[in-house]
């Protein structure tokens, strides 16, 4: 079940410059801040209620990040949605037809088991199925 | 104040096709559909807990949603954030330098007070605040 929009990923070049801005925007100040080196990130977290915004920038030229930026610009990357048992959804997801990026659950920011969707089966949206890790 | 991510627009070519998409992915039917003649889009709605998904499709060719399609093909458009008093946060944020796209509130989709601020002000994200009308 999808249970919460839990963060919206913003692709950022400057991230301390970024952080300034969306400081001045949401009128808070980021909470966190999270290098995750096998996605070749650094990540910061701004809250909104129940809901994350996460800048990113890449750390280096092969990282997701640095390719989005070179491609399409600074902007929105994906939605990820927090889910209760992401093997499960997987599963369902899976068997409605859509294309999974990675076929078992992987580790992520913020302490999440993350699966993403191949945005050419989502209308070009970059979709994160999340859920927090247990041990 | 920024209370809550109320929505999320995503900017489709056929709402039918993308309303059907979305509702596998989602796992829940749309609650609303909604024409904004003054906007030329049609528009439909999902609930995830406290943020909603909004699809887009252009009824014109001269609207938005059209330009946006032609430009950089379906994807996501904008996040809207909630506000609890809509002319204090487009007062706040013009002082801090961001663009307003209306000077004045306007009247959205789902019974809304919005006004847009210019994505180059915000890393290429197009933001909209938005307030419940009272009246």
């Amino acid at each position: 079940m999808f249970t919460n929009v839990e963060h919206i990923g913003i692709a950022v070049r400057d991230i301390t410059a970024s952080n300034n801005l969306f400081t001045k925007l949401l009128n808070v100040a980021p909470y966190k801040s999270e290098t995750v080196a096998s996605e070749g990130v650094t990540t910061s977290f701004f809250r909104v209620n129940e809901t994350k915004i996460e800048l990113l920038e890449a750390t280096n030229s092969d990282s997701p990040i640095a390719k989005f930026l070179e491609k399409k610009g600074e902007g929105i990357h994906h939605i990820a949605f927090e889910v209760d048992d992401i093997q499960a959804e997987m599963d369902r997801l899976k068997a409605e037809g859509f294309t999974l990026l990675n076929e078992t659950p992987k580790r992520g920011a913020d302490n999440k088991l993350v699966c993403f969707l191949h945005p050419k089966g989502t209308n070009s949206v970059l979709v994160e199925l999340c859920q927090e890790r247990k041990e």
